[in-house]
């Protein structure tokens, strides 16, 4: 389905702060999106673990391209609000994010993120996400 | 008061995700924690704006800070949860951060984190989080 | 502020949950509310504790009261998500919340809520909620 | 499993709120718990839709529940924190909640609760929470 991998690629390629961190665009669906980040040094907090705001980050930006396959052309996908449940220490090489759209609406869109942290080959869901999304169309801007 | 900004001040220095990104601590006191970042162009999402990532990183880690006034020495301060919502677009200057502690409990603690932008010496409230953070003592892990 | 009042109240009276659970409208002003519920054993859980979900009600009720007073004539108040934390058991003669509106936008409003319990004339926060409310004008339904 | 369902049960049948409004226990097993409402007037708020404070309710309740499954015995199931989206009105005969832990923890619980609306036969999920629940041992109280 390429014009939702090309609407959620898209949101990946033109957002800097998602590029700085490493967060690369996995893969897209009607209403789904993946990413993948190669966890560095950079990314930990004062303990060893990545950082919670990595984690958040991933959840919301894979959150917006799942929601950006359902956008309409120019639209803007901007995030209203996300809640997120740390659910154990995120160890190991790479995290993996999985962003589900629960509710398309006109202009708001529900979505789920789930973020796995792989290690020695073991994926674990190390994180989980709600995230609340609002569709602003290029016209009204 | 040397000692809470000590210690809020190490969880800083200690999180290489937070210098990384350019958080820097600002000031403490007895359950409250202040922290700053100068807005870079890599901090920015696909349309220009502050990338909610990093609003939410500065608000959980500040809340890390004002938590680990009040935690025992060598105490882990690790986030359980938080939730997060972007009141306006985020633009200018730099981000500021205040986290205050609303409820201290042996194992939890519950903290609200405040973020502005500011821009041309005018500050706006753009993001507002509550925070819930286990302690977890020295001894246990 | 008569009408602020007006328009807060209407969304206590015409609520049948609201009064059935006893939730009461006390004042509001413009972008706030205050409400009052005296505690009854129906209101318990399994604890003796007030329920989560009697404290969840009057902060989601209170915080479309707050934002009532904002909307136009005949506009929907419909809440879009909340969060709450607990902060300590609930225990006394009566709940008292007052709600405040944190932004303002077209679509879209979030505001806060605080919930004290009251207790032999002494009071506790004993939980907060961020609610995000969504104003749906009448003409579009 | 009888024993998952007893002490789920019990979570039911001695919480005085959740009888008054009629939230029903329906199954449990291993860290999940179903539940059953059956729509009343008075559940209802301005508009005719369910009320956000009773669907928060079963979901929180219902989590409740799922987490209790996995006490251990005379332990105290407590309600940290939760959020949850109104994903559409809810409208219909009944609601029904399934709750599942995410993650089991020593002294924390992480369970989802899906809210769903069943209206002549069709059943849609209406709302979705997430839900931070802690196991307080009775002995330490």
């Amino acid at each position: 389905m390429p014009i939702f991998r090309e609407k959620a690629e898209a949101i990946f390629s033109r957002a800097a702060f998602a590029g700085d961190l490493g967060i690369r665009f996995r893969d897209a669906g009607p209403g789904w999106c993946e990413s993948v980040l190669e966890i560095k040094p950079k990314h930990l907090q004062q303990d060893g673990y990545v950082h919670a705001g990595v984690q958040a980050t991933i959840a919301d930006h894979t959150a917006g391209g799942g929601a950006g396959t359902l956008a309409a052309e120019g639209d803007l996908v901007l995030t209203v609000e996300f809640k997120i449940n740390f659910l154990r220490p995120a160890l190991g090489e790479r995290l993996l994010c999985r962003a589900s759209v629960l509710r398309q609406g006109k202009t708001l869109q529900v979505a789920e993120s789930e973020v796995y942290a792989e290690r020695d080959g073991i994926r674990k869901m190390v994180a989980k996400a709600m995230v609340t999304l609002a569709l602003v169309p290029a016209a009204s801007r």
